[in-house]
């Protein structure tokens, strides 16, 4: 049987919630999954870090009402945060990058990605920025040192749209895809669709929780731009950056443009997509889009995601799941885990023959 | 650069669309998958019989306009078809079996299969007969013999439903499942919202080629059944016999159905669904349902097919996309070849260990 040291980075909702499913599934996952994991360190901007070469209590970490830099009074704690050393000294085979995202350049999550590749260890994140601005170089430094760099949870949490493009769909023949990658904002289209106007629905998001105090990453399409950007860059080779994708919002969109629209048999929403054009080139945008009924992604409602992949064998697949969440997002991390150890199974016996 | 040497038996619409796809893409998949595929037989109850141990030339296979028994006129061709014989003794790493399917007892599909993997040759099938009557048996008998058992388009075609479920979701703890599985009756239930009346739709699907000239299996529910058996067994564990999934049709629902839902802002649809039951019992069932609009399978529209997963830890996951079609159905037996490439290239590399 085998155990991964893990190291979190970043204590928020996200790996938490992980720690959570440790706590809850480790058996489960023993039984099913061929492996467990430890927690062998933990850092945090508020709370401190703590290095337990032995493997941290997951339960304890949940519930001990820690305060600010609460890690200090752990054996092996420390009251700041030091995440340069906790990534390179820990003695973890897998960082979990769950810190804020940095849409400008990524920092400091990329650095965290870096320290922990280059001293051999996995990476694995739900953090959009080092993904959407170095992936390339953070995968060319992964195989360097004959390590992973995994990011399903980065697009759509836990649904696995990325690898059930590279993986399940390998050879389909993938042309371009269209997605609704940002649950706030396909909220309030539909909010809008019920007769609200655009400020009342992004008011009732907030209330909701669905959209944050500043609301312009999601009704504006920056969120978005940045999913577009790691998927065309994964799945169709391209090279992007955020500032290649055209990006408009929804917030110039009407009631009136809402109302015109179901006459007409349609439906607004934020469409993020990106094509392989014929020159072999990859092109990328994010606007609002009026959909027939009849489009894959007319029909999701609510907070929900779906991406449609344009494949010349099969034509549109869509796939369609939760866009976050706590739990939905640390499971991200799971399958990212899984990758691993499905990969570490066939590499390891590579080696040996 | 790997060569596997395939054996088809059955010539009609998917394993043809098989040959057109060699044909035109062996040098794609050489690249970009790692292997080429070489057709070494093929046996079809009408044309005959053929072995060729160099491979024969696929375009040649697609364009010749074969009367009945014309395989004959092939070197090391025969007039007669004989299954059992090509499919022992042919030089082939991989069996495609695409006959017809037999919901009864499976056969003669199912001793294709067991033929075939007792000796020692990989199985990749599209019919869904052989996997719903028996495919714990002949996994069981692949493992034995070292080889694999793939069906990936038994259900939906080339819609990766199975290996999502299986692969990319490992770990997100499958409770349950609910799905359109069945494109035929889904385009009549379209046509009756339409206005049509059942034996309009259905006659209008005859029409557009759709639904065969006995439309029983399709809107009476059993073709679904069959697909509930085999996602019910291979996603959930269960054990189930088509005669233990409870099947009804859309027979039987008229026009003021339709219309009722309709004002209630919902749509029947044709659900096929399983589900592990507290006392960790599988039950499965066939059956129109209303759903409401906010259901994920409400706006599956037309002959695309969908499952909706439910997950302990993602909620549902939704994966939507062909559940028919030439193309696309060999897309599937090109995915399960995929699929043993990959598991090969880590046994191998085990076995040398």
């Amino acid at each position: 049987m085998t155990v991964y040291n893990i190291a979190l980075i970043g204590f928020g909702g996200v790996n938490r919630a992980l720690a959570e499913l440790i706590a809850a599934k480790n058996q489960l996952w023993e039984r099913d999954l061929g492996f467990r994991l430890n927690i062998v360190a933990v850092s945090d901007l508020y709370l401190g870090s703590v290095i337990s070469p032995n493997g941290l209590d997951a339960m304890t970490l949940i519930e001990a009402k820690f305060e600010k830099g609460g890690f200090g009074q752990l054996s092996g704690g420390n009251a700041e945060t030091d995440n340069e050393t906790i990534i390179k000294m820990a003695p973890a085979d897998i960082i979990v990058e769950a810190t804020f995202t940095n849409p400008k350049d990524g920092e400091p999550a990329v650095s965290h990605c870096r320290w922990a590749l280059e001293t051999g260890k996995h990476v694995v994140t739900t953090n959009k920025g080092p993904v959407a601005i170095a992936a390339q170089a953070l995968k060319a430094l992964a195989t360097a040192n004959g390590v992973r760099f995994e990011y399903e949870g980065a697009v759509m949490s836990g649904t696995p749209v990325i690898r059930m493009a590279e993986n399940t769909l390998a050879g389909a023949e993938l042309k371009g895809f269209e997605g609704i990658l940002n649950g706030t904002s396909n909220f309030v289209l539909g909010r809008m669709e019920s007769g609200l106007d655009f400020a009342s629905a992004v008011k009732e998001a907030q209330e909701l929780g669905y959209a944050e105090a500043d609301p312009t990453a999601d009704v504006e399409g920056f969120d978005v731009r940045l999913k577009v950007v790691i998927l065309a860059n994964e799945l169709l080779g391209a090279n992007l950056k955020p500032e290649d994708v055209t990006c408009k919002g929804i917030s110039g969109l009407s009631a009136s443009d809402i109302e015109q629209a179901a006459k007409a048999g349609s439906r607004w929403k934020l469409v993020g997509s990106s094509v392989r054009n014929d020159d072999g080139s990859v092109t990328g945008s994010v606007a609002p889009r009026r959909l027939g009924l009849d489009h894959p992604l007319a029909g999701v409602n609510g907070a929900t995601n779906a991406v449609s992949l344009d494949t010349e064998l099969l034509g549109a697949v869509t796939i369609t799941g939760p866009g976050a969440g706590r739990i939905e997002t640390a499971y991200a991390l799971l399958s990212d885990i899984v990758a691993i150890h499905s990969a570490g199974a066939s590499a390891i016996a590579k080696e040996a023959a």
